[in-house]
């Protein structure tokens, strides 16, 4: 089912990634890398490794391309390699993930860097400082941390934190190589155990455990406190913006003001440490289990990359946050997407529909017969001739500059079902157009099926004096071109018609 | 503007709170209130008050309801008094939110009980326990603590912390109360300084200020931290839940070994606090001046707003978390919505297209010439149409048990323009009806201007079959009825229309 997309980059050469462990955090990393089209080489001596990261990547398939409004890279290869060695070649970049024992991680280095010398390391270790995990290496230089946070496909913060020994070179390659698959490094200014996150994480950790074990709320409150309140308001602003907003009008000051004095106050536990032993555990174990054993781990898995996708598209919406780090993403590959659309409008000469939207079917899509809801039918009718619009020259500048095409009348024939996780595609024939209107006729594909048709008036407008006005000479003249060459092609089964007319 | 849900609330006796102290969170309150058709007495001595709640107000009435799918009561009504006594009167709850100073709290609630004994008083104290706020009142049972979360509007936590002179029945009530504001009151087991969330926010606060004052992160960094991270999962899950699924296949036991030993590393400096002086406070607010300064307190407000209306309705989309909240709170008032629904179809008889749908246009249904995106015109029509089906006994129970109406075939005009914000409003009449299919014609109104007119043709189907079916002999029924009440109507201008078609 490649677009033209896919065939642009299979006929270059992918870039190449190491995975070392290939758990829940290494198989989030490699899907990463897969999905952003690289290929990937595995070392993990568990037997069950090509298994469980088949099943990260199952996920990681129905949740990462769900954020991309531009078509994703055909996937990257994935093998599986019986030494580091093998695992390594020809790799420009390695992610570990074996676990946080640092004599383990220190032999894993010294094979890769035998192996692959020179080879840039990167570290998923939850705590160690890149010092540490230097230590005794012939190259520390090329040794950094990229501390993700699990799903490591969805969530975009990688924490780069490096030793003295790591030039600035090497910390820019790790930053380059993050922001190529997508992620949002922060480059951490001086060493610390655990950097920023796990810092955090651990403090709150610390403070659920006393809650526990002092009787005050179980696993499941303490989650109800968070996702209920705070944590919801975390996922777009961090601590300080939202307690600057807190302090009102008068700011972050008075907020310090306010809440500055209660540090003295009995508000934590956390000049004591609970101690850590089975009594612990089953309290914590079980009462998980009560909260959300009615799950398996994977369908709690897909509930969460849902949510996120969800918590992801709407920061899009308003380019913020971690949608912002997804806008630059998709832009730097639209350069390459855009460039294939153009190549596709020479073929207008050639009296073909012009294939001018691609995309996934989305969770928030789907109707209540399992369906593709059929607003979202106009939806990619819409998308697909918003980029025929950019094509001809007429996106947002041109809006901007106040010429607009507006829609007048449209006409929708349903002739199948989309379903979630289909690829749907927007081919589009110009029927008719003058300086002043086009009528389009766009097939929604799936494969090589028709699911819907939708035929489509619009006028073009002077913004300004609302009223309908020739297109710019550019414009028209690209949009000319297009419907000549459509000229040829027949009328398609359908146009024209009223609803409910006789066939 | 009032629809049929308007009026029937307007016949009704309001409930009433009395909010004392209008500040960030008592204006929040008041808000939360009001849109939920109560009526509100404030008592705040600041003259600024009433300018501040209007702020509050007008960023509330753009979120809360474009939560919701049924339509808003009417607003209720907001008055401000010159003493406590005057805002209590009639009340059947207080919603205290003065500062944090214990004696001017008990001074407060002397004045509530004195002016109106038996009145139930919640706390918005971000500390004290319940049994510190009830010393020295002559009726401690009524005192309790109803803790949210900023913004009160949109966040749905409220912490019911009582104390052992705290009947089951005050707990009850107050639960109660939250619940009928579309609150998750979340009842705390055991009296203790901070309850759960602060004690959470309180130890990142910790940590965050160490990490400042020793330089490893900036303002900017750390919330960066948060939110491209941990803060993103902790919307929909919380701690326990996330970590569950970090302990893969191998669930929660694996995680606590995996990550108990950490809990004796060097991974936190909450053992000791910094130090609370003038040099933190430059530090921290020159800090978030660079970092956030850019934007006003009220756009910071808005842009976090849309944010997490769009994290909510995301929720809602998929029944969890908080999503679950709004749909509950959906469903109650769906009970009065409905009922005059199905008065509506009374006037059908009159021969009077039916109001099927009433909503508010969200962000996200926005398009770049900042109108409301074609395909969201559609969507109206859907579900006006759906709200048809339910009414006739063709709802989710129907489609469960194999049938339903499939679309085949759709004319849109688009009129006007529907802008962020508006109300719109789907009037449907019946063309045409028999057993397997009908012709609907929708107008979608925003006040009296009809911005958009949607001809459709629906198929009755078999699902099993994948065939066209006779609708059942109940279904059909009603819906003949409609046909038929509506047969005496003047064909819509427009129906029967193909694309381009001239007049």
């Amino acid at each position: 089912m490649g677009g033209p997309l896919d065939k642009a980059r299979n006929a270059e050469m992918n870039r190449k990634a190491a995975i070392i462990g290939g758990g829940v955090i290494g198989g989030g990393w490699a899907a990463r890398f897969l999905l952003n089209g690289w290929d990937v080489g595995v070392f993990d001596p568990d037997p069950e490794a090509e298994r469980k990261i088949a099943a990260v990547m199952s996920n990681a398939r129905l949740a990462l391309p769900a954020l991309s409004d531009v078509p994703m890279p055909a996937e990257g290869k994935l093998t599986f390699h019986g030494t580091i060695g093998e695992a390594v070649e020809g790799a420009e970049y390695v992610q570990e993930s074996v676990s946080e024992r640092i004599e383990l991680k220190h032999k894993v280095y010294a094979q890769l860097q035998q192996a692959h010398p020179g080879v840039l390391i990167g570290s998923s270790t939850s705590g160690f400082k890149a010092s540490d995990l230097q230590k005794g290496s012939p190259a520390p230089q090329n040794i950094i941390v990229a501390h993700p946070f699990n799903p490591v496909y969805l969530l975009p913060l990688s924490e780069v934190s490096g030793s003295p020994a790591n030039p600035p070179a090497v910390v820019e390659k790790t930053v380059e190589i993050m922001k190529a698959i997508g992620m949002f490094p922060l480059v951490i200014r001086h060493e610390i155990d655990a950097f920023i996150g796990n810092r955090f994480l651990e403090a709150v950790w610390r403070e659920a455990l006393w809650m526990l074990k002092d009787g005050i709320a179980t696993t499941e409150e303490i989650d109800e406190a968070i996702r209920m309140g705070f944590g919801l308001r975390w996922g777009q602003m961090g601590l300080f913006e939202t307690y600057r907003i807190a302090g009102g009008e008068a700011g972050m000051r008075h907020f310090m003001a306010q809440f500055g004095p209660t540090l003295k106050w009995p508000w934590s536990k956390l000049m004591d440490v609970p101690e850590f032993n089975e009594e612990l555990v089953d309290l914590v174990a079980g009462q998980s289990d009560a909260q959300s054993g009615m799950y398996g781990i994977r369908e709690l898995e897909r509930i969460r990359d849902r949510n996120l996708v969800g918590f992801l598209r709407s920061l899009k919406e308003s380019n913020w946050g971690a949608g912002k780090v997804l806008l630059e993403h998709d832009a730097a590959r639209a350069a390459v997407f855009n460039a294939e659309m153009a190549k596709g409008l020479d073929t207008a000469a050639k009296a073909a529909p012009l294939v001018m939207y691609q995309g996934q079917v989305l969770p928030g899509w789907i109707d209540y017969n399992g369906h593709m809801t059929e607003s979202r039918y106009y939806f990619v009718n819409s998308e697909t001739v918003d980029n025929l619009l950019r094509t001809i020259g007429a996106g947002m500048d041109y809006v901007a500059a106040g010429h607009s095409f507006y829609s007048a009348e449209t006409h929708i024939r349903h002739l199948g079902e989309a379903k979630l996780g289909d690829q749907v595609r927007g081919e589009l024939q110009i029927i008719s157009a003058d300086e002043k209107r086009f009528r389009s006729f766009v097939r929604v594909m799936v494969g090589d099926t028709c699911v819907a048709t939708i035929e489509q008036l619009c006028l073009h407008v002077n913004m300004a004096e609302g009223k309908s006005a020739p297109a710019s000479a550019e414009v028209w003249a690209k949009l000319k071109a297009i419907a000549e060459a459509h000229a040829g092609l027949p009328l398609p089964e359908g146009a024209g018609r009223a609803v409910g007319q006789k066939k």
